[in-house]
């Protein structure tokens, strides 16, 4: 998790503290991603998870499109993000004209995220693959 | 996670084969849970995820009611859970009646799930608590 500058110590000394160290599956889904200039830059629509170990390797964000249409969905793996209480969303050190560059996929067009595909989204991101 | 002599090597060779590791948050919920005879127990309404790590921890499945209505939600540590794609659902070792005698709560009425909670459920289905 990468650390940030505007909220500092008090935002990890909540986390650590707070009780609510879990969130439901189903309120992530719809949740706010900002950078970290505060720019909005799409909303988590669902993320991956692994079916046997429980353990989340990509958000998936909508961002793009007008009005919430014709946008495009974002595989980013789940590292990248950073939960602020502040702001009840996620933040991410991305700017808007790396995403736009990004893997990406219509809605409804899933793709199979297999590991040729999962290396070439941790490879774009600069993210370390690690299983 | 447990073996399963039903389904044997061949659920296990198809897992470590498939492209289809990952599953979407949104396709978790909804799924069906079995238990190891083949019963249905109930349906995973949505899990509980660790927001920094994305560590799902539990899944909270809803049992009992008629026709969807009545029922309670049961969280159950995850890695009580095995995915059988021949099924399309879950299953669990587990039996009924230790179910009904588990921790539960209304639907809209989640508890804090702090970490007294944590371990109450995990002692409750003797699973070893590791945070």
């Amino acid at each position: 998790m990468t650390q940030d500058s505007q909220t500092g110590e008090r935002t990890a000394a909540e986390q650590g503290a707070s009780p609510h160290r879990l969130i439901a599956s189903n309120r992530v889904e719809g949740t706010a991603v900002y950078n970290r200039g505060g720019e909005k830059l799409g909303r988590i629509e669902y993320f991956m998870v692994d079916k046997t170990t429980g353990q989340a390797d990509y958000a998936v964000m909508s961002f793009g499109g007008l009005f919430g249409l014709g946008g495009k969905h974002y595989p980013l793996p789940w590292d990248m993000l950073d939960y602020d209480p502040d702001q009840g969303g996620y933040r991410i050190d991305l700017d808007k004209a790396k995403l736009e560059q990004g893997p990406s996929f219509a809605p409804g067009e899933e793709p199979d995220f297999d590991r040729r595909y999962d290396q070439r989204v941790y490879d774009y991101y600069g993210v370390v693959y690690t299983w």
